[in-house]
């Protein structure tokens, strides 16, 4: 099996359904504005595992098309914002929608998106009553990621934040959502209490796993970025697991060091390379990478339960995709 | 029947409803953003509307509670996400969101209102399949707004806009939402499919009544004020029903002084009486009374099917109180 056909094959089908859904509108400027962003691909990693999921329980796909757009959407919603909030002028290769359409159309665009997202999530032909839980897990993950996304922000203006804070806020940032389409899909093709449980942890574990392996990558790729994205977020005390190990756990010497280089935005170079041997030395940057590989072993095993098909391969697979075979 | 008194009946019982469903929430600062405009206080006319409805049919206002909260929560979202757009910095009297917070938080708490919204509905007792069916009608609804605002954005751009474009633009920014709020409400009290239907369209004139109103008191407040929000508004070129109705109808020399005057920022005080002069000379101002008090008398209308009840009375009294007998 080659995974890479096996999810592009995927995530063509869901293009397909997602052109069709996000046809017309009226006034144009506003839905060229709120297509922009989903129209520019992406990974399609989320609709795509609410299909996986729902293929792992025997499911019909057909069935889990209604959420998976609206997971993209929504997913698209909170990047449209998250684009203005940030200031980030380009997003998949493509100027961000408010650089494009200007702030106003854009907030009103992401808007849209969250709504489009519902109203994809009410074309489902489950039960009303199965609609009614499954859309309440759409709401509930999106007011966590609304949460995950002040406490990142709040998290700039910190000068400690543990590990558990940490961890709880990428919970909600980003596995909160993994952990809902995989749930949200077993449940729309016919899992069982059992099944579904299972690719809710699986789901949760890949998010922790693959936002950790994140910033992991962040910081091992090679000296020449170091200079440039490391550095940033080295200047910017950007909370990383990396740093908050390290921070929590640097004694002596190296405390007083790495406080003065640490969130200054005018560290030197040379600084920041200092920086980055102390989470070396400290075991901090190791510590984040078996962290990762833990939470991927946790959501691997919470398959176990699962029947035998390739969907459960391609889930099991699709764990080191994410994260220890990606490249950024 | 004192009309005040009975609308402050209800808006006092919603108002506690809302607070034990605003209560607590982390982080503390997104949680507080969130509530400092519904907290703020405002007429609550659309949860009332709701209740009344549900009334109307003879229906529990209890069941009516998870809507009428929806309601003044995704009412409350659009607004904060406005002020952004507009730059406004003062709201009901208080700093606006964003001013108060900071964007970033304020784009967030306008987002997380919206979830509130569809968390406060998901609470309904409501069968299932009436569930899907009236949070469908929000979902259409606030599509709708969003529709709404990009349109009065653009207007501000057009050299000439038409009646019927003007309609389309209040009927979607603001109409819709009366109209959904008094069908829901009935739906909710257990309507038959007469009275539902009425009640729409209740909400429906009651909406464009109010907006047309809501330009003719604008235009029509005392010379004093004409200096300030209406000089604005026409060096703004704001195009109200009052303004596509003169520059689609006026001719020769008028014409081409209104051209010079309307949306040219640099307009003297004296060019604006000139302008304003105009708009009366043409019969505009006439005109847009006469069409509020069309669409008043239409919403009166729809209501004769209805039972005579209190709640038929409030509903009837409510439509001048809203227009004719407003004060702003």
């Amino acid at each position: 099996m080659d995974l890479k056909i096996e999810l592009k094959k995927r995530a063509d089908f869901f293009n397909t359904q997602l052109e069709k859904f996000m046809k017309g509108g009226s006034p144009e400027k506003l839905y060229d504005a709120m297509r922009h962003l989903p129209e520019a691909g992406g990974k399609r990693l989320r609709p795509v595992l609410a299909m996986i999921a729902c293929e792992a329980v025997n499911g019909d796909i057909i069935k889990v098309i209604p959420l998976a757009i609206a997971c993209e959407l929504a997913h698209n919603f909170t990047l449209v914002h998250d684009d203005i909030m940030d200031k980030s002028k380009m997003r998949r290769g493509l100027p961000s929608v408010h650089m494009k359409y200007g702030e106003p159309t854009a907030i009103i665009a992401g808007d849209l998106l969250f709504t489009k997202a519902f109203e994809s999530m009410h074309k489902t032909s489950a039960d009303p009553k199965i609609f009614k839980n499954v859309e309440y897990g759409l709401i509930d993950c999106v007011r966590e990621i609304s949460e995950g996304q002040q406490l990142d922000m709040e998290f700039e203006q910190k000068k400690i934040v543990s590990e558990d804070e940490y961890l709880e806020m990428i919970r909600k940032k980003t596995a909160v959502f993994f952990q809902y389409v995989s749930e949200a899909g077993a449940i729309l093709g016919g899992a069982t209490h059992e099944q579904s449980n299972a690719l809710n942890q699986y789901g949760l574990n890949l998010g922790l796993g693959f936002q950790i392996w994140d910033d992991y990558l962040d910081i091992s790729s090679d000296l020449k970025t170091l200079g440039k994205d490391i550095g940033n977020d080295i200047r910017n005390g950007k909370k990383t697991l990396i740093a908050c190990r390290c921070l929590n756990n640097v004694k002596g010497e190296d405390k007083e060091t790495l406080s003065k280089i640490f969130g200054n935005l005018k560290a030197t170079d040379e600084q920041v390379k200092k920086a980055y041997d102390i989470f070396k030395k400290t075991g901090s940057i190791e510590y984040a990478k078996n962290r990762a590989e833990e939470f991927c072993k946790e959501a691997k095993k919470s398959l176990d339960i699962l029947p035998d098909t390739d969907a459960k391969k391609i889930l099991t697979n699709l764990v080191e995709y994410a994260t220890f075979k990606r490249i950024k």
